[in-house]
């Protein structure tokens, strides 16, 4: 790593001017630093003259979360880098063009998406993107169905999957998705109006023991290559377009937590509803789309993951009457469980949604943390037994039900 | 691999004398090759008169397995050694030491074990080995334990599960264990006498279901770093000692494959028992002392996992009331279903036990071959819903009840 320096603007012109067949070789450069400084430097530099532009990510050497600083590998733009390049042949569409990259420097230089917006923010502001669901229903269906024992060479996909051996990123998800909200981990990160609520997730035996299953899976299940971070804020769309970005936090991993990572983030912002309309048909629509949406999200992947696999599977054995659907059944369990972690985490963990922390009203922004970890609790404790993404639908459904006459 | 070459007796001796503080320089050492020479040459290097000698291991660039030969990773010779030196590490009684060895000639120096028997031969004469439960089930235990999620830090399991990536070798399983015995495999390897019973296997398809699951866990799960092998062959004894030897295919995978190795070789013999003595009340005994063996197998493996889990868990979620139980019984349901699989490939598959072909009876021979595979298909079909380990014990018990009185 001895080249490793943080860019300055300067260098990312320079470093985009020696990207191949983009920039012409006399255009005037503008270059702006657009991240927000935690984890990676993100340079958008442009030829205003031309109309082109491109994305130059650069993986700094720590992370910052709420205050917090920690040592983190640089490794992880190579990883980020090999995984959407993965992820890219094998949904063009759906992710942006990788155009080179630097193992070194720790960066990467993709297609610019400036025209997108961060979905998260998109449904705070309150659209709707009816071409998503069928989107990343395909995308988590194609990149994990390709990557698996299922649709690759299985001596071919033991040797990715050393490529993809990512230490440090997983910590972060160990630490603070399936350990720190349910214990009084220094990590957490809660107003105090959500402590009772906080100290009956760390007195919950029942929860517990759902919770060291799922982290077992995450810990030892190398079923595919993940993205390992799905949420809203790693995903761009406009009304009809989508674009899965940041998989930094890639690896083998269980199929089902990707699928989680979407629906968790669709019920954080279902919860968080009440908090952005007053109007309660506009409410109501909102939350059924949203459910529609989960729904969805987990009809698309099934029915893509389970054409490729009819239609491309590599497994003789995998063929076998019966085995397609119990394997269907154990992801669904899988993404349900994964979603409710995901869910609690991002209310007394460390790392909190927008969605839920921007609410103005506190009455609101209470309830809806109420309301999202009655949600995540539901999953993590009734996933290993679910046999239906309608019964999500219910869950989410019940708890909203729930909700006091002060919201 | 440049340097690669097979080794001569005269490269053997010269290797065995640049090993440290060994042999006395003057020595004068004699060599012999006592390998099969289908995967590996072994070298015993002596010094007569100081009664010194040492063990080398040389992968071969290939494996011949009853007439076919197929390409095989040098590497494998870097994997056994590093398995030997973290098993010796963890059970230094039960493993032989490593003096050194050498990637590039693909050689491993270790412990000779000349006074010591191969199990399945000594299982074959008729001896028993009254220590052997307990010391393996240490060893499975403790090797295991310690190379999982559960006793190492998870960021360094990580790492060294990158170390243990062995596709070569993991292929060999893959294909002669959980798939060629299920369908009519070019590689099977049966007398035509075992066609209807082949025949049978090859249309169940309750049986090819259980076996597409357990070939997922094989697939899938980096639980602990395996042996990988651990049939009898790879086992020496004597009445007081055993060492496990061979790791080659040692790879991050579930923790009943082991255990199930091991279960199946014992039942393998128990299978094969009326072709060895046609004194009735041996035949009883020995039988006896096979079903005791298995259930100490297991239950010593489970007391010693319990036991050190309980001392060096380094996971707080595994400390969960209930979560080690439900481990617990994961972990005996995969163990019974792999050993079943161990025990169907033994007849059918490509690879065999002496422990049955060396029968010289055909009828007991025959027979010995029906009650492996009555037993095998139990297991494989029993397991995912199995409670205790004396399940195994009974469905043995009456499959050789259930034998003719032609035996």
């Amino acid at each position: 790593m001895s080249s490793y320096h943080p860019f300055s603007l300067e260098d990312a012109i320079a470093y985009a001017k020696s990207i191949p067949d983009f920039f012409a070789a006399d255009a005037v450069l503008t270059c702006e630093e657009i991240g927000d400084g935690n984890l990676n430097l993100v340079f958008r530099v442009a030829d205003p003259q031309q109309n082109k532009s491109l994305i130059i990510k650069q993986a700094l050497p720590y992370a910052k979360v709420v205050g917090e600083s920690w040592p983190l590998s640089l490794d992880r733009a190579r990883i980020e880098r090999e995984a959407l390049e993965i992820q890219h042949r094998l949904c063009p569409e759906l992710v942006p063009a990788i155009y080179g990259g630097d193992n070194e420097l720790a960066i990467t230089v993709m297609e610019d998406l400036s025209g997108y917006t961060i979905m998260r923010q998109g449904l705070i502001d309150g659209h709707t993107y009816d071409h998503f669901a069928e989107h990343i229903g395909r995308f988590i269906a194609t990149t994990l169905f390709y990557t698996s024992d299922l649709g690759m060479n299985q001596q071919d996909k033991k040797l990715q999957s050393a490529r993809f051996i990512n230490p440090d990123l997983c910590k972060i998800t160990e630490d603070l998705i399936f350990e720190d909200p349910y214990r009084d981990a220094d990590n957490n990160n809660f107003t105090e109006d959500i402590r009772p609520e906080a100290e009956k997730l760390w007195q919950d035996n029942e929860l517990h023991l759902e919770v060291a299953l799922l982290r077992e899976k995450f810990l030892t299940r190398g079923e595919a290559l993940l993205h390992g971070d799905l949420h809203t804020g790693s995903i761009f769309v406009t009304s009809d377009s989508t674009k899965v970005i940041d998989p930094e936090f890639a690896y083998y991993g269980p199929i089902g937590f990707d699928i989680g990572a979407v629906i968790a983030n669709l019920l954080l912002n279902f919860a968080a509803q009440p908090g952005w309309s007053d109007n309660d048909a506009i409410l109501q629509e909102r939350r059924t789309w949203l459910l529609a949406t989960i729904g969805g999200v987990w009809n698309h992947f099934e029915h893509n993951f389970r054409k490729l696999w009819d239609a491309h599977g590599v497994d003789i054995m995998s063929k076998t009457p019966g085995y397609q659907d119990l394997y269907m059944e154990k992801v669904l369990q899988d993404t349900i469980g994964f979603a409710g972690c995901k869910v609690i985490r991002r209310i007394v963990g460390l790392s909190h949604v927008a969605d839920i922390d921007t609410i103005k009203n506190e009455l609101h922004r209470h309830q809806a943390k109420v309301t999202a970890l009655d949600i995540g609790k539901q999953l993590v404790k009734q996933g290993r037994s679910a046999s239906s993404i309608a019964e999500v639908i219910e869950w989410a459904a019940a708890a909203a039900a729930k909700e006091g006459a002060n919201v």
